[in-house]
């Protein structure tokens, strides 16, 4: 029912046809009402606990009343996400990655030499040990074979067909089941705030956007990723972009300040990550004057999903942790801080 | 007072919180009570001949009707327009080019030695014609030398500073002064019908976004253009973005397609041009599946603004004409179709 109400508000809010009822609430969170604000937060951030909650709110709740030193104008409300651990899963291995593996053992019938030929055949046996010992050669290879030497409407096909059918190996839920409630909730709650929110995310850009708008509610617009060449090419009378073998652009540490300057153009007030890959784009936000919200999502929930930082190959959080309390960061501890995890244990 | 109308209804289609008049009227154009829609074309497209309105409002009433074979969902209208000669004059000079000429004035007091180095000796005699003599190579080191090695926010102070005290050579006005209106309230209506409305220009996407959001109500983040390299460093405790002197990609003719495809992501459904640079940018958008809408600017009035296209070197339109009927194009002819050029000349 909750998910209902988000909806309708957020349709009322886009369309200004709401009815009194609702339109006195959409009113009150552009306008400020403190009271009515803090109703609404009991419907956005559910899944938070309090204290972690609270932060975010108080924080919120000052940078949107104008008559407040700390106001920040709805233009500059930029709140920027990565998304790999951040606000879904990557655990074994990055969900992108997984579908690469899945594209291989689909295509396989067609490439027979792929019996033999590395990085195939470990892959094809399910062999990621002996996959993982080729490097970033047999990643690069791995993700030139799946991603790219097609149009960006046929990859665009893979993808959501894929989406559709594959599983994740340990909770058995289709990939895009496992993001995270909290942050979607955090999302809503800071889009009914006017505020805008990106995806910021060393993933490729075409990879997201065959899913981000359904999953999240953010348009293929304010999905900021790693770029493949391109090239724009006549197939007779039909125009095509077709994706090229090279990576043109790496959206990842201190790639990700620069994607967000050539792609929203505003340094952002509100950055969350999870990894030492979001480390940069956390600081370019927390060092520009006026009120800033860095936050950092810390995988500590061993029984509910995963626990990895320091040590981690993927998603390793180190220098975060360390400069959390220099640049005033939050940590969010899943385990303490969210009441579920993904919105399937909704009741 | 028009204007203030325009401002309004705007204020409340984002805000949802129109009084019941006005939402009334708002709630007609999202839902397409077409005898309203009718009289809110008078407001936004005040500035069209009737037989140019009523092409662009047939379409877009078509397309905005959910029980028409035209519908197209408000998430697929995506809307696109290059700057130059499309939203503001290019005449005599691209205005960006006349921003780095008037850099090198200000900047020449700091390099005695430009009076004898080309191409800056020419800039600074007045001889256009000695610096367009260095082709290529005398117009990368000019964007080099005015557009690169500073941060990024320095040069926005830059070009926010240029854009207050600069005129233009021939009106005298400010150069943002000379938008033009007939394309604003293309843009407004556009908006107020849903769509999504983007520029696409060859120009650099740091300069346009110093003044779009002002001039057009485009927020950077819907600014798609020319890139140079750019780095993330510390300079101290404090970081910032270093704008490089080399190209990194080149936003006109094929480029458009993959610029669009890569910051926005959706194919567009309406598109307007005025030169062979957008020729491509049009045919992505004119084939696509379904109603599309493309646009050329045909620059005919030499009396109220310029007159050129097929043999201009600024702006030519030579392939854009000869497709026009094959694509099914509509070309705008400033002359006839256009009741003022500038915002300045509205009684």
């Amino acid at each position: 029912m909750k998910k209902h109400i988000i909806s309708y508000l957020l349709i009322g809010l886009m369309l200004g046809c709401a009815t009194p009822k609702e339109e006195q609430v959409v009113s009150d969170v552009v306008h400020g009402n403190e009271s009515e604000i803090n109703s609404l937060n009991e419907v956005y951030l559910d899944s938070w606990n309090d204290a972690a909650k609270s932060k975010i709110t108080t924080w919120v709740e000052a940078v949107t009343n104008s008559s407040s030193s700390s106001f920040i104008p709805e233009e500059d409300r930029i709140a920027v996400f990565d998304n790999d651990g951040t606000l879904w899963s990557e655990q074994p291995i990055y969900f992108q990655v997984a579908f690469a593996i899945d594209e291989i053992k689909r295509m396989a019938p067609d490439h027979p030499e792929w019996s033999t030929q590395a990085p195939f055949k470990p892959l094809l046996e399910g062999d990621i040990a002996g996959f993982l010992a080729g490097g970033e050669k047999a990643l690069g290879t791995l993700l030139a074979t799946t991603h790219t030497g097609m149009t960006t409407e046929e990859f665009d096909k893979r993808v959501k067909s894929w989406m559709q059918t594959a599983t994740h190996p340990v909770t058995g839920k289709h990939y895009n089941e496992m993001i995270y409630q909290p942050m979607l909730e955090l999302l809503g709650y800071l889009r009914a705030n006017g505020f805008k929110t990106f995806i910021v995310s060393g993933g490729g850009v075409d990879f997201m956007r065959a899913w981000t708008e359904e999953a999240y509610g953010i348009p293929p617009y304010q999905v900021v990723g790693s770029l493949s060449g391109m090239s724009y090419e006549m197939e007779g009378d039909t125009p095509v972009l077709n994706k090229l073998p090279e990576l043109y652009f790496n959206d990842d540490k201190a790639g990700k300040p620069v994607g967000i300057s050539r792609s929203i153009g505003k340094r952002p007030v509100f950055a969350g990550g999870n990894s030492d890959g979001d480390y940069e784009m956390l600081q370019y936000t927390s060092t520009g004057s006026g009120e800033r919200f860095g936050m950092f999502i810390h995988h500590t929930d061993s029984v509910r999903e995963y626990a990895y930082d320091r040590d981690s190959h993927i998603g390793r959080l180190n220098k975060g942790l360390d400069d959390a309390q220099k640049y005033n960061w939050m940590i969010v501890d899943m385990a303490k801080d969210w009441k579920v995890i993904y919105p399937y244990q909704m009741k």
